[in-house]
């Protein structure tokens, strides 16, 4: 169930101390025959993207999308840390590409954390000679490096998809400023297809859009958001773009899914779609625009089917919108049609906001496209675990 | 201090039963000899705009901009309400221009509560006799008339300015929705100058643009946001659009400020202002994106200077942006220049953001631009006053 169930790939998972608590804070996945294999990311689209970020994008074009492993810390965002911080991010590249007898440019970078402190350099140093040392291909050893990746995640996500002669795992963290083009998320999938790294990327990207990029918490696009994946092609099984790209979205939207239900102070996750939209931009428009909506997340929480603030979320999303053909329904039981409110099973209502995982649909009445995303609620807990960094 | 400074102004609020807790939910503006002034309005964007801005819209239209009154109900927004709702907005109109003697398209009609139930029409119609018969020129009238469209403010907001020669007074509700083209709130704005409806309007678009819309509690746009203003003229003072503009934007900033003051679960302001931006447009774009930030509004309720949120925020507002350049302050303490941290006086920050009206700037480095932004904090109270409706 991690990153190290497709053949081929080793993680390992240590604590250097950058985290006061002692709980581990650096991961490695990285080929188990050192080589350099077919890589694609997804970047956060943020103009503050972190020194990491900006360090493994250059790395990818310089290699044209080939690499032996990633790197990643949690505990420290190395954002806003200018020029020192890129080459911090630089020579923890360097030296892990080093230890793996790799090229530098083969090794990608990852930070998460706080914004704008010092990464502690000295600490990563120190800590990846056993970080190197640790790199296995057995299950906890995925386990461990997914653990090392949280920060306040309350617990790992991790997925393994089945294709079609080939597997797809991976390991994610992110639990808040999770939204449009992602968020404070890593991801890092593994595969033992065999393919180009255009055809990996292609995929990749198809497969973001329909997942990491269709959820949302807080509204907040992170300086440090990285989907990753390598294709090692130990199965022996050549894949198409095509091939890849139901496994990638299944395997991405469970690991967002996994975020989304353990968000900061989340007790639910709704899904919400929009139907009957003029196009698909619009109805997925629509749908993030009332995901985003903070008064929807405050009646999600409350269990309360107040779709007036729905319409209403609708009716500023900027999407092509006829109030009076609206028709809003919750776990399948219409409460609005034709834009005023409709008689209905009121329990059954209540019964289907009583629950986790929760069913939205607004149906626009005009066209006939389709979009949704993840949303989560919002509680005291967001807060308390937001008011303060220290 | 409220819209019947101005000479030439009656005022009344009475309780007709829309609010189960007995307090005052019908109010009336009319002009004193009851004749049709200029009256200019601006309106939500939102296409599910309510039935009441609906039918004001209208009236406006086929006066060419005069009117004789106002009558706004609060505790039901007659929103998602349907063809019963209009014509709901529209009796109510043409009873109190009955009651007056005024043609009803002089009397426009606003609605603020919540959205998709029924107007309980009959309490309004019986409660207009009394409403009509209520109206005084006193300082304690408009008092009552203040009173009388609250929802979940804690207290009126009301608003003297004298111009040249001339009175500016005001009221207004509003205490979430703040944001982008205004939010649930409704404002009346009364004026003893002699202007044109021309004149008036393009004044009033202005002044709305630079107070109103310049103000994020929580990002949604209202289904019933209204600001009307009346010039009456009895100062016999002629004013044009220039002198008009000051007065009436100095009138609204204030009552902006009040909402914010007053904003559910808010216990600060922060004015953030984005300043050596590329164009004004970036610079209220970039301060927009701050103040809509939940990950912002958490640090403002703590209390902690966590800039990189900031930082971070400014970086994805889709504005010109260079890391390398950004200054961020506190009270006029900098703590990060050139995109990293700047050592600074604690103490110093500390002690700003423990007050209650907050300054922070944003210096991009790029321009000449600036813009502001009012922005409250979220606390645990925001989210209980929304979780349920009933």
């Amino acid at each position: 169930m991690t990153v190290t169930a497709p053949r081929g790939f080793a993680a390992s998972g240590i604590a250097c101390g950058i985290k006061e608590s002692g709980e581990t804070d650096l991961a490695l996945i990285a080929t188990a025959a050192c080589k350099p294999v077919p890589a694609a990311a997804v970047f956060t689209t943020n103009k503050a993207a972190a020194a990491p970020v900006r360090v493994s994008k250059a790395h990818l074009e310089a290699t044209g999308g080939m690499s032996t492993a990633v790197v990643l810390n949690s505990g420290n965002a190395n954002a806003a840390t200018g020029m020192p911080g890129r080459e911090h991010a630089w020579r923890t590249a360097q030296m892990v590409g080093h230890a793996l007898g790799a090229d530098p440019h083969q090794v990608l970078v990852c930070s998460t954390g706080l914004i704008g402190i010092p990464l502690p350099f000295p600490k990563i140093e120190s800590g990846i000679a056993s970080l190197v040392e640790g790199l296995g291909g057995a299950e906890e050893d995925g386990h461990r490096a997914a653990r090392a990746i949280m920060t306040t995640d309350t617990r790992p996500k991790e997925i393994v998809v089945e294709g079609a002669g080939f597997t797809v795992g991976g390991m994610a963290k992110g639990a808040a400023m999770l939204e449009p083009s992602m968020a404070t998320m890593l991801a890092v999938l593994t595969t033992d297809a065999e393919c180009s790294p255009e055809e990996l990327s292609a995929a990749l990207v198809d497969a973001v859009e329909s997942s990491f990029n269709q959820m949302v918490v807080d509204g907040s696009t992170s300086t440090n958001d990285t989907v990753i994946v390598l294709a090692g092609g130990a199965s022996g099984t050549r894949a198409t773009r095509a091939d890849l790209a139901e496994p990638l979205r299944h395997a991405c939207d469970r690991l967002a899914y996994q975020m989304a239900a353990d968000a900061e102070g989340g007790t639910k996750v709704a899904r919400i779609t929009v139907t009957g939209a003029a196009s698909i931009e619009d109805a997925r428009r629509g749908a993030r625009q009332v995901a985003s909506s903070l008064l929807v997340k405050c009646s999600l929480h409350g269990e309360d089917p107040y779709w007036g603030r729905i319409v209403s979320e609708l009716g500023s999303a900027g999407i092509a919108f006829d109030i009076d053909r609206v028709a809003v329904s919750y776990g399948g039981v219409v409460v609005c049609a034709g834009g005023v409110a409709h008689s209905h099973d009121g329990q059954a209502v209540a019964a289907h906001l009583a629950g986790h995982d929760l069913e939205i649909v607004a149906d626009l009445g005009i066209g006939s496209a389709t979009g949704s995303m993840y949303a989560t609620d919002i509680s005291h807990a967001y807060i308390d675990e937001n008011v303060r960094t220290s």
